[in-house]
């Protein structure tokens, strides 16, 4: 077995963690440097640092980001490395995120919570999650686990995708557009499409009046995939019930938005899911030492489909 | 098989939908009556409204609870009738209300209400139940599937239980006094016991003191469980993080109470599961049918032990 001695640079907020484990990992062929240059072999870091590095790596093998959003680099022509994402990884926290935020609908826990400010005793019964239908636009490997935790609370499913099938919780897919009947008696529909041409404005005002008025709109995909004028304009004439956004257009979401102060829009800051080191140091160690060895990596991303 | 001609009354705050269904299940031993007197047989209905007519119905011979909490039975001796509940129908509305203000809290739903209300951008990564333990007080029907929730969103669990240990979702089981094992190292306390003579004030300031200050408190059970001074004090104090409660030895809670105000308590007036027409009448019509025939029936209610 060669000795590679790869050069790792790790730009991320949260560098000193990602260093201290990579010193425990203690790879012979690893070497840590602190400034990219035309000797970085390996970058492991956020989607944006990595690019905004790119022009400094000319010889660049394989990049590892720690994000699941990669669509930043679908501007490059025939990328001379490999780019490996942090798909898989995200999938509980997204649930967690999704039934969090679907449960304080329904549960009510907003007027719960000013009743007991006034000292108000409520018995009114509250609404339930089980029973209802969730839309899942993208049932890849966060989608499936959305459609896991819905069908664990006992949600009927339905699921877009291009084409794959994969998710056994899923139980109704559709492939193609118009969405008409993917919209028809839905309760809540989550977006967790990755940005690629195709999404663009996916839900859009039609989209909107499609769906049944009680529908709750959820984007923790990407923002591309929301006309957000259409979006505040349809939660303001009461076309939706309620919309949960952690996603945007443009991050940090403008002062101007209409969204910020649009009926029952609840919006969080991209926060849904955070790559923590646990989750993705296994991705990089497995796919540092199939680098090395000459194995298949994981999570390799296909620039042209965008993920 | 003989007729019964069976006489019933439905003491039911949903007492019209009650009717509708009976009226659709048509059985031709059933008749429908509207006051209780000594020709009632058989009474459908919560409770409390049983209790407060058994006077008047001197030859009951059956009473199908549409309530779990039967413990205004308990001070009956020797009753002369079948008392059966609504045992087994809130296990997942339940799950839906501890997961649900579980997921508000730690996904810090409040703070990004705040923060948007006032337009700020807030990317602050958010807490997680997976990986956090739970610790169940009662690991009956509602325990067991509060445990499977648990499980599926990647929670250790404990379980506290005087005997069985039924469930295959609690790790570790418990089933003696004094609990500080029990209390160690938990992330959440859920009791679910029923109102027993042993449940008086099993949470009381010796347990609040010996559980991590991080530990959330929920109550779903009965009040009876809970000494409500003490839990207001150490939520003031900050022994504990937060609690969540659904149930009180008075209720409504009297505005004196101090809990109205504790920090970090979170209160809903015993709306944490709702008998639902749909769950509760495969019940009866299955005990009703037993009862005619001679089967056994489900849910009976050993006043002896009070549940």
């Amino acid at each position: 077995m060669p000795s590679f001695n790869l050069t790792l640079l790790v730009p991320e907020s949260e560098r000193s963690e990602y260093i201290e484990r990579l010193e425990r990992f203690a790879h012979p062929d690893l070497n840590l440097i602190s400034e990219p240059s035309d000797i970085t072999d390996v970058v492991l870091g956020t989607s944006s640092k990595i690019f905004a590095y790119l022009d400094n790596m000319p010889n660049l093998k394989w990049a590892q980001s720690t994000w699941a959003g990669v669509e930043i680099f679908n501007q490059i022509n025939h990328p001379q490395f490999i780019l490996t994402n942090a798909k898989g990884i995200f999938g509980h926290l997204m649930a967690e995120y999704v039934f969090g935020y679907l449960l304080f609908l329904e549960k009510d826990i907003q007027t719960k919570l000013n009743n007991q400010n006034q000292k108000i005793w409520d018995p009114k019964t509250t609404g339930n999650i089980r029973g209802k239908t969730i839309a899942i636009l993208g049932v890849g490997s966060i989608g499936s686990e959305i459609a896991r935790a819905a069908k664990f609370f006992g949600l009927k499913t339905k699921g877009f995708t291009y084409s794959s099938e994969s998710s056994p919780d899923i139980d109704q897919y559709f492939h193609s557009l118009p969405l008409n009947a993917f919209f028809e008696d839905v309760d809540y529909v989550v977006n967790v499409l990755p940005n690629t041409a195709s999404t663009q404005n996916l839900l859009n005002i039609d989209s909107f009046k499609l769906m049944p008025k009680n529908a709750v709109v959820i984007n923790a995909g990407r923002g591309v995939a929301v006309d957000e004028n259409a979006l505040a304009k349809a939660l303001n004439n009461g076309w939706l019930r309620a919309a949960i956004l952690d996603v945007f257009k443009e991050e940090p979401l403008p002062m101007s938005s209409p969204l910020w102060e649009a009926r029952n829009c609840y919006i969080t800051s991209h926060t849904s899911a955070h790559t923590y080191i646990d989750d993705i140091f296994p991705i990089f160690t497995r796919n540092f030492e199939a680098f090395v060895e000459g194995y298949p990596m994981v999570n390799v991303v296909d620039l042209n489909k965008g993920y």
